[in-house]
């Protein structure tokens, strides 16, 4: 994934730093700088770990007046301080940040640098040195020899290149991974996201696949590979960069979580009426309902938020509904319907997982629609149809309001798909007060966190592994509970439909374990209840999340009241706040768990 | 699960106990014996754990000419001597044998049973003390009284019942759970599997769900609950009973991943022609032909054959297939296609999650086609259609050859339809050579099998989890690779799609975390192998699995050649036999897995 940013123009190397430091929750494995101050000075300063680390390392006269910084997601090597970026060539004079996997690295080193000696094991050295190889022997200049080495790349990437013989110079080249031209006064910013660095600029050019650009402090020139010049209109982003702030809160996750409520008010009052009408873009609405099968696309807690989804669209619209991995269908596109209609899940909107899909989507014509919680995304950009998830910002890696946006958005988007096709349970649907009764009923959670602290100490946090069980909707729900928990704990949990623990896995059960039992199914609320009995005998320790109208006696959490079919609006905050508790209570670092990143713009 | 033996008319106590050590694979938590010698005395012994305890116990007087035997699989309170089986009322008249789980028995107990003292946990006891209460309170015979009781009773049971006022009878009932009636020359004989039972007659009534009956040692006679009559004739099994011998193996499960390459020769002959053309039954492949969608539905390792299933029927005929668990569909049924035809796997013919589907599904007229490896198995009953998978006996708790069967089964029946549509991937597609290299390869591969000895020592057996990595097929093998380890180790291992791991789970990946990584598919394969460099990269150990002709210098197991589609055969192999020498290297039992039965008779 890796975070890029490289500025030129302005003195950089707090930009840089303040800009690496938002960008942390694309990987935070390792980072580095390359400061150059135009005056024939120029400085390299890499470190494994943090920015902090980075910024620890730097001496006051690391300075200059352009510059470029990475920090970065492990894909290639481990996290080392020669693995870490910028890399560089062997004779000192071409220094590249990469985002992004070169497929071809081995053929591309195999073939033409056989004589050079490589101090990494990345794929980025692989291309730096090439360029720098190819530059020297066809006596060629910088933007040239990047072009002609580019059009032998295979892979994703964002580069920014530095060529210290004209260092008043950065290169960029993107393909699948994204890059952002800013524009300033007497100075040009460039980043893997806008929102990184709002302070500098709010006008963006958005570079697409296949651009290359030669930026100068008051010029850019963008061009395809080929060297045909290519138009991009700036634009203005109207954010407010001070939305994402922590205030009080020791981990953002815990703020997120507690911002729910809010989220599910400001969408009833955005995309419902006074009436509790569905608005929605009508082109939007009528293309769904044209459809005879829907297909939602997504990876990770988008995927389990799509598994709630289809439910939300058989019931309220009738039209069968397919969930699948982006990553399985990218290169095996499913068997399709007649009509399909495709339906992105994406937080970031730059999963690259789901854009292979929806890459061969367009290709094929099939309609698209992506949720997303940014606006301009790539994902938003290339599907036919967006609609904005209107969580705010999420800077928690783990995420938890924008599951919980993307149930409402699919809701409300099947009720009024359901509305136009006639279908009943759409219209007896009263969707506002349902809405309305899962924001109350997260307040009244979040209010009672203390109780998940005590159960988190209590029965998680010296537990090697631990399950979710449910049936139907609390399925998906589990899926999600136990993703939550295990990436923010490191506690190993599975999620399982209720029943299939038997088949197998219920040899893991012990004395102790803790298998967290979710029942909100009215029809299979009594063959849960057997399954816990069924773990209860082996040892396991039940937490029961039950709600309001199936609670009994013993049960450990009762759920304020709401239809089942709204049901993981509220049961997954037990689950989110079980796994912060476990992960605080741990003490880990519950925003950015070992390993991870935000967004996950690599395959 | 439990399994049930009783007998009336010869000494009972030997042939309970080798019935109930044939049953053992039902679950093994606790057993326990009733004798009458109809001579005045009658002896009750239950112990924890296996039969051999239970045999241990008895002392030699302990003798009876009738008698009712159980080995339990606890579905209601832990494993302790009070829950074993027979339970019996405050009175001491009546013995009752349960497999299954009663829903109702909280109400029944508080409604009739306020004054009662109760010994156990179970629902079973619920059910005697009634039993015992409405004889007692209306003077009625015991069979009446049974019957009575069972006309409130709701949930899934196979119960035998003895009331020592008339010793010589022993009466039984039948709802969902299996249970056979032996015929023999002067004594009766009843099982919750006939195998179990076949050294003594081979002869068999099956009892339908809603039958019970009252057997002496030379008459039975079989009604409704609501004392009609019902006539049910009796077939003669043709079974050789030595077949489930062990032989010089230490345990069952290497012996039946051994006998892999011969199942794969016996389906090829028994279910392809000289010509490599399927031979099954023209009714089945013409109503499969006729489905426009077809729906696979299964649990645990056959749930995970289903997957693979799903794409020979896409590939070969060209009808989309669904997958599901059977436990999730049972009560919410899918948006059904236009024709569809279910399909169900299930080694034992009794999965009980599966029968509540295909019961749905015979109401709705669905057409239904059942892949099982037990003839005159409840789901085969049931279904339209039967194919046997021929595996032989499997003991093993851990499914491995019944799985490749299920596999060979799809592969053999998808392309006779595909072939019946006309379509040209089935035509051109050469069955038999491939199962042929299935074969070849299998054995090429348990050959080899010291290798996989050394790799669970060197890599698994220490770590506290696993995981499974793959794309296409190899996810669907991932899933199936993960199960059979974590069942039979303990070790937690998960399957995952290869790009999902970065979607949260990579967080629990450590130095020395062993990632199984399996490499078949042509068109995914290098991105598969960036997914390992991200593990690798934060200190996985990879172990590789990788097809003939992609591999490469530095993988761990490299397959024999085979066709992509044909891939599952060969994967699963080193992955039954790693997850084997884990179990076996960490001294467990591999055969009976804590917890576990093999035949999965409750929901």
């Amino acid at each position: 994934m890796c975070g890029i940013v490289g500025i030129v123009g302005k003195p950089a190397r707090e930009i840089i730093l303040s800009g690496l430091k938002n960008l942390e929750y694309r990987g935070y494995d390792s980072a580095g700088i390359y400061l150059n101050d135009l005056a024939g000075h120029e400085y390299l300063t890499k470190a494994v770990g943090r920015i902090a680390n980075l910024e620890e390392k730097l001496t006051p006269d690391e300075q200059g007046l352009v510059g470029i910084g990475h920090t970065r997601w492990a894909t290639h090597g481990k996290p080392t301080v020669d693995n870490a970026h910028p890399q560089f060539d062997e004779t000192n004079r071409f220094y590249l940040v990469h985002n992004g996997v070169i497929e071809n690295y081995r053929e591309l080193k195999d073939k033409y640098l056989a004589g050079v000696k490589f101090k990494s094991d990345t794929d980025t050295e692989v291309i730096v040195q090439l360029i720098s190889k190819v530059a020297r022997d066809e006596k060629l200049d910088a933007f040239t020899a990047f072009k002609k080495v580019l059009k032998e790349v295979r892979g994703s990437y964002a580069f920014l290149l530095i060529d210290n013989t004209e260092p008043d110079h950065i290169f960029i080249a993107k393909n699948k991974s994204p890059m952002m031209l800013g524009l300033g006064d007497g100075f040009n910013i460039i980043a893997s996201d806008a929102l990184s660095v709002l302070d500098q600029t709010k006008k963006f050019v958005d570079l697409q696949d296949g651009d290359v650009a030669d930026v100068t402090k008051d010029s850019y020139k963008i061009e395809t590979i080929d060297g045909e010049a290519v138009e991009r209109t700036p634009h203005v982003l109207d954010i407010d960069p001070n939305a994402a702030s922590k205030g009080t809160y020791e981990f953002y996750m815990l703020k997120e979580i507690d911002e729910q409520p809010g989220v599910m008010r400001k969408l009833s009052q955005d995309y419902l009426d006074v009436n509790g009408e569905p608005v929605l873009d009508q082109k939007i609405v009528d293309a769904v309902s044209e459809a005879d099968r829907l297909y939602i696309y997504a990876a990770g807690t988008s995927y389990n938020a799509g598994l709630v989804g289809k439910e939300f669209f058989e019931k309220l619209t009738g039209i069968p509904t397919e969930v699948g991995l982006a990553s399985e269908v990218g290169y095996h596109f499913p068997m399709l319907s007649k009509k399909p209609f495709f339906i992105f899940l994406t937080q970031s909107g730059e999963t690259a997982d789901s854009r292979v899909v929806l890459k061969e989507a367009n290709k094929r014509g099939i309609p698209s629609l992506t949720l997303t919680n940014v606006q301009g995304s790539t994902l938003s950009r290339e599907a036919d149809y967006t609609i904005l998830l209107e969580a705010g910002p999420e800077i928690a890696v783990a995420s938890t309001k924008a599951y919980t946006a993307q149930l409402a958005v699919q809701v409300i988007l099947a009720k009024a798909v359901g509305e136009k096709l006639g279908v009943k349970a759409a219209k007896d649907f009263p969707l506002k007060k349902q809405l309305a009764l899962a924001a109350e009923g997260m307040q009244q959670i979040v209010d009672g966190k203390a109780k998940f602290d005590e159960l988190a100490s209590d029965y998680l946090i010296k537990s090697r592994n631990a399950f979710y069980i449910g049936r139907g909707i609390d399925y998906a729900v589990s899926l999600e509970g136990a993703l939550k928990l295990k990436e923010v704990s490191y506690i190993q949990t599975e999620g399982f439909a209720a029943a299939e623990l038997k088949h197998g896995t219920i040899s893991l059960i012990e004395k102790g374990t803790p298998v967290i039992a979710l029942i909100n199914d009215p029809v299979t609320a009594e063959l849960t209840r057997g399954n816990i009995r069924e773990v209860e005998s082996r040892g396991a320790h039940v937490i029961s999340i039950v709600s309001h109208d199936l609670a009994q006696a013993g049960d450990t959490v009762v759920l304020p009241k709401i239809d089942y079919l709204m049901s993981a609006f509220l049961t997954v905050v037990p689950a989110q706040l079980l796994a912060y508790f476990a992960s605080k209570n741990k003490g880990l670092d519950v925003d950015k768990p070992r390993n991870l990143a935000k967004s996950v713009t690599v395959e």
